[in-house]
């Protein structure tokens, strides 16, 4: 059994504690956070307090909080004898105290009120400087995920960077066809299952085999009357930019 | 019965075939293709030919080629009295022999050699002059999709524009993941389960709704720190041009 104490009440805390109280080999002690209303939720599973000074004994603590309060919240652990870890993609795990068993557990999903997330295939990023803690790491991911990497800080930070493109930047794209749509009286669910395709043909396909369209084939004419259409200042750059890379990867230089 | 007739043996033209394959209203007759060697998948099906000039006659000429030689190839239909339809998201109706029965079947999807596509959910976007034409198109579409959508040339245009962004460019940035993937010795596979929930929340989330990341929340601490990570002037470009206009969208004038 593994005992976690979870501090934090945001999306990623939520999916975490949805998906650890299904694991019969974890036990859930205490979840600790400021936002006392966020804190209801968690009452179907465990304790829950927002006192930080009087946080419980567990085995690990997972720090799911912004990137810039986990410093400070860090703090308050000091004294505790178990494995200290945070759930960012782009925080260091040296942002924890040096006197204390520090790791990282980071997976890397993007997560949403109301969707339910198959843990199984969320991979689990796992950091530690000791091996037992480390094992101790693979160990509670094993109990939500199959997907478990060991990946160090300065690999987390460019892997962090690549969900950027494939996620923040992926879904302003939506944003932009579905605002396309909405100008020309266009119901934006024609381009549903496009976009749910072209996800899907990457378990299939390398992207870089993947590629289509105008730029891909040269085709200049069409390029020109896209960017005829386009009059949004920033779209018409996205396109232009993009445009220019897809060309220069495919071999013309410009 | 509809009586069809496929002009072209590429990947459009080798879906179509294989869905109405399994149509019992629909009868191939014929397939047309200058490629021998690509004729060779449509034998399975039906008969084929090189010959231009001998088609056969059928209730629809459905033709799957280049945009550039449509209007070409066109031109040996004009004897026919079947109803002449192109495929393409980007050529007008207008693009076909005025004396004829035209319109437009254009299944709004990304097709990929050896990647099955279910049919049934793939928009189908039909366009014809004739209210009979327009029933024929919808009837025919009716065979292989659960999806029909009547779409003039004029809103064709821009629907492809806002596809080309959320397919080509979207693939283009899971390009640029792999490729930071790849350099920092990461596998790409991580980000998989990412990029494909990423699609699929937008089954039930707005993409306006759905933004997240470090433009959204306008942390230019990790902003700035992507930026110095990039080395590709395009991939610093596109972040760059990305991330002003995510700032734009929720509010942030620059």
């Amino acid at each position: 059994m593994i005992s976690i104490t979870i501090i934090g009440t945001g999306i990623v805390a939520k999916h975490l504690c949805d998906a650890f109280a299904l694991s019969d080999s974890v036990i859930l002690k205490q979840v600790i956070g400021r936002n006392k209303k966020a804190l209801l939720h968690f009452q179907n599973y465990t304790e829950t307090s927002s006192d930080y000074k009087g946080i419980k004994n567990s085995d690990i603590y997972i720090i799911a909080i912004s990137d810039d309060v986990i410093r400070t919240i860090a703090e308050y652990l000091t004294e505790k004898k178990g494995l200290i870890v945070h759930t960012s993609g782009s925080i260091s795990v040296h942002a924890l105290p040096k006197e204390n068993r520090t790791g990282v557990f980071y997976p890397l999903q993007t997560f949403s009120d109301g969707r339910k997330i198959d843990f199984n295939t969320v991979p689990i990023c796992i950091e530690a400087e000791d091996e037992h803690d480390l094992a101790l790491l693979k160990k509670l991911a094993g109990t939500i995920s199959g997907s478990i990497f060991e990946i160090s800080s300065d690999q987390r930070r460019p892997l962090h960077l690549a969900a950027v493109f494939v996620n923040n930047f992926t879904n302003h794209l939506y944003a932009i066809g579905q605002d396309i749509c909405q100008e020309n009286e266009l119901p934006f669910d024609l381009l549903k299952p496009l976009l749910l395709e072209t996800a899907k043909k990457i378990g299939d396909l390398s992207p870089i085999d993947a590629q289509t369209g105008p730029a891909r084939r040269k085709d200049q004419n069409t390029i020109d009357g896209h960017l005829k259409r386009l009059r949004h200042k920033n779209q018409k750059e996205i396109y232009k930019v993009l445009t220019r890379s897809i060309k220069e990867t495919y071999g013309e230089k410009l």
